[in-house]
């Protein structure tokens, strides 16, 4: 990608979060990279297309970081953990951008909105594999895959309402209470039965 | 609540979710409701207005609901179970107002968007509160409640990324499966160590 290309997701992701998608103007998208407005045409095609090149990228960079943990020779048990560490670690660090994709996506045209799921939806396939792995290993008790999938997922997206960098708890603290959460369960030894 | 005005809120509540709310105008809601535009302003300020109370009648009922479940006087583990089922159930039921509200609240003004956010406040330390309690008694582990909490709001509350009515799992059976993953953990007891 082209340094200025580069420089036009980043300012764009930056003011759709700071002022609503809805709201930002390319004017002020121009005014921030340092660029004539209409100079923005050579590279992208409009609004639209910003945003939906934002969350392509977002989510290509988030496929590929997750394909190296779900790779990895490890037991169910430690790849689910590898797995809450880096997503908990990417939403973290994509934090605008995660913000402007979850509160735009549904308002895109349909064939832009489809595009965008099918890479999410490939997304959370990475994590369900490894957890079907685990049933199957017989490592993890006999649970729906994909509803524990999207357990997962929604325990640890929505840190978009709550997180803050400068929190009491740090986002590697809250990825091992989630793994623990999730992998011992909430209840004592003695009441599990 | 007068007839007109609930009529009101319930016409907006759609209108907002279908449109967008920055989308949407008075107009569109006054022709659902089946008055002048100009009369609406004798029920609310405005837009905004309108937006706010949605939200606020539909914490306000969601507590009162909660309430009646965290006040039973079961143990920690059915309490959880019992909370979980009504709370998916809550979501489901709302889906419309939920939305509107997950999507819209943090654009409000400061003064009303704090309101609002001190009910759904309330609301989560109804929860967090049970499980303080579960882990007072020894029946859960000394895990972080708040965290804990969030963890289960953020499970819960991802249905308004992928529930359908119509979808392959029924609300309860999603219900009871969250339950379970929470209450028994994902590794089988051989695992657990």
């Amino acid at each position: 990608m082209r340094e200025t290309e580069l420089s036009i997701l980043k300012s764009a992701a930056k003011i759709f979060a700071e002022k609503g998608y809805d709201k930002a103007t390319l004017q002020q998208i121009a005014d921030a990279v340092g660029i004539k407005k209409g100079s923005l045409y050579y590279y992208i095609e409009g609004k639209e297309d910003l945003l939906v090149r934002i969350a392509d990228s977002m989510i290509d960079y988030w496929i590929k970081e997750i394909r190296r943990v779900t790779r990895q020779p490890l037991p169910p048990k430690e790849k689910l953990e590898a797995f809450i560490k880096a997503h908990v670690n990417l939403l973290a660090g994509d934090f605008e951008r995660l913000c402007v994709f979850l509160h735009e996506y549904k308002s895109l045209k349909p064939e832009w909105r489809n595009k965008i799921v099918a890479k999410r939806d490939e997304y959370d396939r990475l994590i369900e594999e490894a957890i079907e792995e685990g049933i199957e290993n017989d490592c993890f008790s006999p649970f729906d895959a994909k509803l524990v999938t999207l357990a997962i997922m929604g325990m640890c997206n929505w840190l978009y309402q709550w997180y803050s960098a400068t929190g009491r708890v740090s986002i590697d603290e809250i990825a091992a209470s989630f793994s623990d959460l999730i992998l011992k369960g909430l209840l004592n030894q003695k009441e599990r039965g």
